[in-house]
């Protein structure tokens, strides 16, 4: 079954650093770079040259230093900023600029004071004059989400005929929802002059807890690409989460669309993006939380136990994961502990098992978790006579 | 507008705390569930009964305490469960008993080694007998996610007929998409004999991070519960996050969709939860992470302190949050400079700004985040004369 390949474009050095708390050196960006290359993202988003000194050298040095990635860098519809990103993309391989402005009503009224006429022009300008530096350029209509679709239809035209070669359509606050904004794409696609001289792009942020169904929603509906990062950091409540979507289309084969992403880097890149930028991941976060695929309830260890797709839908080492855990505690079931004493070495009889087992729940009841050591004490305070046999 | 009201069944501490880590003692759970009450839950799924001795007593306690919101336990298809659930809850002044057996090819199979006829009767024998407990009976289908929608319907059907008054359509493995996830709840609706006399229940879970939309598309389909918890905790990759699905309802008035709770005080709630389980809640997640409502980027920023709906799609009032913070970072911009220079008594003109700006970006390059005790130094660094107005 032939499937198309969504573009991952991964934003954590722009949109994910740009956050409290977030931010990074040189030498730490390069060490993420080098390894969402290797993670085989289409392209990196390595910066806003212009925002400041720092960044601008950062985007220079990841340019230099990435091998197969596009690198883009972010301008606002301002020459100096294109001009200044131009300048330091000069030695990436594959360039890319990414510039664009706000086209919903309520930023071409309160940010920009302007009216629909005049942001087309500087639309227009824009990417023509991005263009003059490079062959890549993409445009982004911000707050595309709140924008009505008739008008974001013709700036997609309009940034099409300058020369775009990606549309990206944010839903800047975090507010659609997935069918609306699977709708949009499918809209544009629809409507938009030109529309496969260009990609469009899926970029969400996460306010609702949507980033991820709104993207896949896009892609559903046409979009080819993905703007996301490491762990869903990013402004807020962050952005769509890299994991999260590329392993929904890897156990979706239905939907004919995959990336270019080794999942077995994952886990490992997730480590150390949360270490290097000090942002924890929340132990339930999906793919890559510390609990992901650990299962603590009686019934569910029994299961999986038993058979472990009754409850594990992708296996944990597919995105890097060594084994997924059966975690004991006052939860657990009279499977998981004689699983759990069989792997440090006791062989428990139905009727051995009975009895440890009242042990154990005692002991769960004021503990939060039974580790290993406690196994021997419970087996020890049992009232049953066995060796260990390993 | 008159809206429909999604019923919020919270399983916070069954669900929730059966993770590991995640355990409670008896004052802790009651002192959550109080809690629960007062944000206006429907449903408190207290405990699993017969799971252990503490479980018992936890739920018993919180039956006794609960004055407004139904309060259930969680019971397999075998009669000891239901007896003891039934046990537990008779202080409770709106029992509800919560029983049910895996549905899908997989459980039954795997997990029961058994046939669809001889579960269909195992679905019907447990919902009668906690019929003779309690009026109210809910039952689960496990893995209805996997299930196929014919025999999904013929289950429900036969449960609807022995008396449960609630269908709850687990997507235990969290593998859905929310379009396949409401055209299920969609089939039920038109295919379920009787299904007027029962209400259908979304339960997801979070392995792919679709668990928020998946409950969404469930209630836009005809769902009339969400089961849910206080920052998506529960089994792997946790379950629904409470406050993003009421926040949704709430944010989106053409779904003419509500739910009960008080919005206001679901930071508080979620912090409550997290401090009593030490379950971190990353700082990106969405609605109660502590940069959810937090601008960094000097785009935004300069947006948000023109025009709070630039960039805010909700209050942070709303959901009990002080007020969202402009963080100074490498990535502000100037108004952001002025915004929180003013807040700490200087007065900038466009001159002095430009002076202190690039101080600022100096010290921010170096710096993860700019404080307001930064910001006095940067200014005395800066060659302006400057005196605090306040």
């Amino acid at each position: 079954m032939s499937k198309d390949i969504v573009q991952i474009f991964d934003t954590t050095l722009r949109d994910g650093e740009q956050v409290p708390g977030c931010k990074l050196d040189m030498e730490q960006k390069l060490v993420i770079a080098e390894r969402l290359d290797q993670l085989g993202v289409n392209i990196i988003e390595a910066g806003f040259p212009i925002s400041s000194p720092g960044d601008f050298k950062s985007v220079e040095a990841i340019g230099k230093l990435v091998k197969n990635a596009t690198v883009c860098g972010l301008t606002r519809a301002v020459k100096k900023d294109i001009e200044v990103a131009a300048e330091a993309l000069k030695y990436a391989v594959k360039p890319r600029i990414h510039t664009g402005i706000g086209t919903s009503d309520s930023h071409i009224k309160f940010k920009f004071n302007s009216n629909r006429d005049a942001i087309i022009e500087r639309a227009i300008d824009a990417v023509s004059y991005a263009k003059t530096f490079v062959e890549d350029v993409e445009f982004y209509a911000e707050d595309a989400g709140r924008t009505d679709n008739d008008f974001l239809a013709r700036v997609c035209e309009a940034a099409i005929k300058a020369g775009a070669t990606v549309l990206n359509i944010p839903d800047t606050t975090g507010y659609c929802l997935p069918e609306e904004y699977g709708a949009k794409m499918k809209y544009l696609m629809e409507n938009v002059k030109g529309i496969h001289k260009a990609i469009l792009s899926c970029h969400c942020h996460n306010d609702l807890g949507l980033a991820t169904a709104n993207s896949i929603a896009g892609v559903i509906n046409g979009a080819r690409q993905i703007e996301c990062t490491i762990n869903g950091i990013g402004e807020r409540a962050g952005n769509t989460s890299l994991e999260e979507v590329v392993m929904i289309l890897r156990q979706h084969p239905d939907l004919k669309l995959d990336t270019t992403v080794n999942s077995k880097l994952l886990y490992d890149t997730s480590l150390m993006v949360s270490n290097k930028m000090g942002m924890l991941v929340q132990p339930n976060k999906a793919i890559v939380g510390a609990n992901a695929f650990a299962h603590s309830s009686g019934i569910h260890q029994d299961g999986v136990i038993k058979n472990r797709e009754t409850y594990e839908i992708m296996d944990p080492a597919d995105v890097g994961v060594t084994e997924s855990s059966i975690v004991l505690t006052a939860r657990s079931g009279r499977a998981a502990l004689a699983y759990r004493a069989k792997n440090v070495g006791y062989e428990l009889t139905k009727i051995q098992l009975d009895e440890v087992y009242s042990e154990f729940l005692k002991l769960a009841d004021r503990k939060k978790e039974i580790l290993d050591g406690d196994i021997h004490e419970i087996i020890e305070m049992s009232n049953i006579n066995l060796v260990r046999v390993s």
